[in-house]
This record gives structure tokens, C-alpha cells and sequence, in this order.
């Protein structure tokens, strides 16, 4: 038996997002924030958006309810009207009302033959 | 010398694991979860298969030999006649008996040029 | 509320680091370092570059601001006229003044169909 | 400044290991150990290959010197004449005598379009 504590962590942080601005080929570019929420309780998630030149868009609101996964395409990610360019480099971190486990994973379709990457984020 | 707890742990998780539901060219897409059991005892492995919009498939069991790799594919896990429907998102997580490690690996072979993504998992 | 610590550490390290002599196609081959700094006050960095063969380059610094991301070109660093030079397998760490996350990302255009593979870097 | 122990680990394990038996284009097909060695000591390491239906390869010797980086060639390994065979299925551990930091890759290039995936490994 593992502990509540051991199903996942409340922060994490993912320093390499990037929407690509192109598609060829049968599928779409596009990036997903993996959420595994294991707990009997919903996920309260917020996340925030940084980038190179600008301040952070802060605390955009999703939730994940409680034994299920959600995989977050980035490109539906709003607050207050702003989105996240495409074309741009930029990083997230999110943080949990409680423990979740997030994945991250990009699909470069700029050439018709796709391109994946995925990565465990960090968390705190 | 490094203890037994240092050779993995008991508890993994895994949020982004999606079976393709193409294949073209020469390879076929499929997913591994493959697992290390470094220890002189067999590992009994239970997986948890979490959805978007419906209950987990609780406790696939498995089995890992002691002092052996298994490389699982996820189109082969069942249980009472259930099995991981292609396309559609999903995540999972595995309780082990004794310390293993956890590496989930995806090829894509929807397009004849393949995509590879790869990620050790959270452990808790 | 997560602690100041829990937004990432002061030391990172990345074994696999190669710029790929070759491109082709639409996309330019390349690595990033990718830096997220959440804190409030900006990131002095030094990176050290390890070879096979030869010394390190030592202490290449670079800026983080505050509360931003940068997307760190490989290709882009120097030292005392000293570059990372193409083709040549290297290593890499990071020492921060104030707590950050890497994620280390290369793309292959080596032939027009791109590869990815990224990784969060160790931490010490 | 960071303390020696922050700089690495004495013992990983990576569990999805696999030589892709064939090649076109380019690149040939192959995976990589990436080694990184901070310390001001050489590293004396002991690899195990795992496999999953016979017993392991045990502590193949391969040395890092001070303040170096290796990319080890996989199917460069060998023990009293075995090597890791090509198109199996298998995992490795390393001990060391020092602290390293270890990252897995593999380049399939099985379609002339390469693919490319990595992972920092799991420490003990």
C-alpha cells in the first residue's frame, strides 16, 4: 500500500513548450499536458504560462476529476481572452488542490513524417 | 553497494499513454511499458488503467521474473474480457511486490517514417 | 502554497548534448537549453561544457530574468572565442544564484522528415 | 556551490533498451550510455544487461575519466566474447565508483526519416 502522498506531487513545472505554427500530412501539430489525477478527490489546477519577453499569464483554472486523466491540448488554454501563440517559446507550471502526476508530450507534424517528445515534468 | 529499496520502487505512474490507431511503412505502432525487476524475487505487478470519461480497469495483473526485463506491450493487457481501446487517451499506473523500474515508450508509425517518445515514470 | 525551494534547484545536469553537423528540408538542426526561472529575482548562470577528449569549457554565463523562460541555443554559446563545436558528442551542467528547471530538447533535421527527444535534466 | 554528492548518483537503471537490427539513409541505426563525469576522480563503472528470458551480463567494465563525458555505443559492450544481441528486448543497470549522471538514447533509423527518443535513468 502506498500513501496519498506517493500518487503524485501539487506543483509542477515544464520548461520547454512550443506550439508549432505548422502541419503537413495526416496529422496535426499539437502539445498535450498529461494529467493523472489517482486521488478520490477532483483536481483544482491552475496554471501559468511564462515567457522570454512578456510577464506570465496567471492561474488559468482547468480541473481533472478524481480517477481519471485528462490530456490537455495547449492550444485550448485561455484566461480573459489570451491564448498561447503559436511559433513561440514558452514554459507552464501548474499547481494542484491535490497530488496529480503531469506528463508533457509535443507532436511536430511540420513534416508530413511526425516527430514526439515527452517528458515527466518537475515537480516541487 | 547500494541497498534494495535504491534498485526502484513500488508505486509508478504514467499519465500520457495513447495506442495509435494507425500503422503504415514497415514497423507497427505500439506502446511498452517495460519494467525492470533487479531483485532475487519475482515482482507481482497490478496496473491500473485510468480514463477521461469513465471508471479505471482496476488490477491487470502481471508478472516480472526476478532478475529480468519485460517489455509489455499495452495492446496485450486484459482483464475480464476488457482490453485498452485504440485512439483513445488514457494513463496508468502499476503496484509492484517488490522495487522495480518503470519506462513507458511509444512508436508511431502512422506516417511510414516512425516517431519515437520515451519518459522513466513518476514514482511515488 | 509551495515553498521557494520546491520551484526548482541551483544545479542541473545533462549528459546527452550534440548539435547535429547536418540539416535538410524545411527545419534547421538544433538543441536548446530550456530555462524556467519562477522566482522574483533574476538568474545568474554559469554552464560548464564537458567532452570526451579534452577540458572543459568552464563557467559560459548567461541571464535568466526573472519570471521568464529562455530557450537557450547550444550553438549560440561561448567563452573567450570558444564555441561548442558541431559533430562532437558532449555533456553539459548548469550552476543557477537562484532556483530554476531545465529541460534539455534537440531537434534532428538531418533528413527533411525532423526527429525530437527531450529530457528534463538530472538535479543535484 | 554544490556539495559532491549533489553531482551525481553511484547507481542507474534503465529498463527500454533495444538495438534496432536495421538501417537506411543516413544514419545508422544505435542507441547510446551518456556518461557525465564531474567528479575530479575517474569513474570505474560496472554495467549488467538484463534481458527477458535468460540471465543477465554481469558488471562489463568501462571507465570515464575525471571531468569527461562518454557517449558508450551499446553494441560496443562485451563480456568473455557476449554481446548484447541486436532486435531483443532488454535493460542495463551501472554502478560506479564515483558519483555520474546517466541519459539513454536511441536513434532508430529502420525508415530512411530517422527517429530519436531519450531518458535521464532512474537512480538508486
Amino acid at each position: 500500500m502506498t500513501t496519498d502522498h506517493a500518487k503524485g506531487r501539487t506543483a509542477w513545472y515544464v520548461p520547454d513548450a512550443y506550439i508549432p505554427p505548422h502541419s503537413s500530412g495526416e496529422l496535426e501539430s499539437h502539445e498535450s499536458i498529461c494529467v493523472l489525477n489517482c486521488m478520490e478527490e477532483d483536481a483544482s489546477i491552475a496554471i501559468t504560462v511564462y515567457f522570454e519577453d512578456r510577464d506570465p499569464i496567471e492561474h488559468i483554472e482547468v480541473t481533472v476529476p478524481a480517477r481519471r486523466t485528462r490530456h490537455i491540448r495547449t492550444s485550448s488554454l485561455a484566461k480573459d481572452g489570451q491564448t498561447i501563440p503559436v511559433g513561440v517559446p514558452y514554459a507552464f507550471s501548474l499547481e494542484s488542490s491535490v497530488p496529480i502526476v503531469v506528463q508533457y508530450s509535443r507532436l511536430d507534424a511540420t513534416q508530413p513524417a511526425n516527430a514526439l517528445m515527452t517528458a515527466i515534468g518537475y515537480f516541487g
